[in-house]
């Protein structure tokens, strides 16, 4: 655990969005944090200057870090000092070391090999988070600022993709991934503990069943991805993930990265 | 420099693509690297099974990183250690304190707040990768495996998207994150030297310049974004990037991540 710093997550309110990447790390840790959720201040003021001292932050989610300066001031008063990160894999690289949420065991993170194990953390991290924004772009190919029914059409056709090309493809790598991994009992991506990227790869299983039931149901079936499949029963079986889904905080897919337009889904 | 590793960076032949980002931070540091552009090594092999051990990988470029053992045989022989990274955000990340691009001097990398720094390194370069995204999503809107001329008619939608909205907010962000840099002489995107983020920013710029001249050519007249184009000028006249450039080593923008459409280019 983190017992220096403390955390607030600046997100949208209501949706899972790209904030529940962040959650459900501090969920599985048991890493108690706040969170803020007044669009207003994130919209005008900690994104679009410098209110929150450099870097300035491109989009949400926006991690906020305060780290207790211990032993600096002679005069005993515990000040903190605050940071700001943003980029959601960039979050979830800082954070997994300090939330034991890297996979691997904590000597093997700090020996001589550490960063290039870190590095293929984030590696593995980044590969799921670019399935999530894939899933985004299905219903909006055109304009992110535009609603969905101005680009209905070039949705269908990119669902269409999505569904015969690019999820079987990164179902049938994330499956290589676990079966390679000799320390995973073919229930963990890297290494032989839970990690940021097995949680990443859980909510975006999640968001597509989601979204696409039918595919997600047809290509559960046909048996091909029982690693991929089973990681996300073994995650969402996970004690702390069990506890958080169970307790009513975790927020309802409806109207965010995944949405389910039942003219988008289809059996594979 | 990272007199311990040895490099060889395995992507497409011909294209710059996103194996460019990697190249520009070995050539910017002085650091001598190989390459392997067989496709069918890199297909049939590296990126689909498990030969290259665990993780395998979704999609080049992979970085293959080469380890003197130092110490560990006691027979004298320098055996080497083999490792892969693919992901480009996190092989910049990987790079980037080893090959000194962090753009922060090494006693700050180095210290207490060293992992933070790094992690606002990693976000400033994976929103630039971000824009490089986007730039090639505009002519393959719908399907990454299907031809231009397949998806023109989105192409034509989400260009207007890109070039009016996307564009212009990226490098308000970015023309935000320079002027705010109080130690970057209105030349760097984080410190006071040249960053990983740096390079990526310049690539992704010229890039743009090669796809949208038009667009580009009318966005600098508008004098908006004094320090980014700044910074693009600062980084291709900075003498390592310089000599490359003009060595012609670096491969030509042509059919890859940036394509010049002249249907999808217009002033802003």
């Amino acid at each position: 655990m983190s017992g220096s710093e403390s955390y607030t997550l600046h997100y949208w309110p209501s949706i899972p969005g790209r904030g529940e990447y962040i959650r459900l790390a501090f969920e599985a840790a048991g890493q108690p944090f706040e969170e803020n959720n007044k669009v207003e201040s994130l919209v005008d003021h900690i994104m679009t200057d410098t209110v929150v001292g450099h870097p300035p932050h491109f989009a949400p989610p926006l991690l906020e870090i305060r780290r207790k300066e211990s032993g600096r001031e002679p005069s005993g008063g515990a000040s903190a000092e605050r940071f700001y990160l943003s980029q959601t894999p960039a979050i979830l690289a800082y954070l997994a070391p300090k939330l034991g949420l890297t996979g691997l065991p904590a000597d093997e993170v700090q020996g001589t090999e550490g960063d290039l194990k870190l590095a293929q953390l984030n590696q593995l991290t980044l590969t799921a988070l670019d399935l999530s924004n894939e899933a985004h772009d299905t219903h909006h190919p055109v304009a992110v600022g535009a609603y969905y029914e101005e680009q209905k059409d070039e949705a269908l056709r990119r669902a269409e993709d999505f569904r015969k090309n690019r999820v079987p493809k990164f179902l049938r790598y994330f499956e290589t991934v676990i079966r390679s991994n000799g320390r995973g009992d073919g229930k963990r991506l890297i290494g032989p503990s839970l990690s940021v990227a097995d949680l990443v790869l859980f909510q975006v299983l999640d968001g597509l069943s989601f979204a696409y039931p039918r595919l997600m149901a047809s290509l559960e079936r046909k048996g091909d991805y029982g690693g991929v499949f089973g990681l996300k029963r073994h995650v969402g079986g996970w004690d702390k993930v069990k506890g958080y889904v169970e307790s009513g905080r975790r927020r309802k897919f409806s109207n965010g990265l995944y949405r389910h337009y039942p003219e988008l889904d289809a059996e594979a």
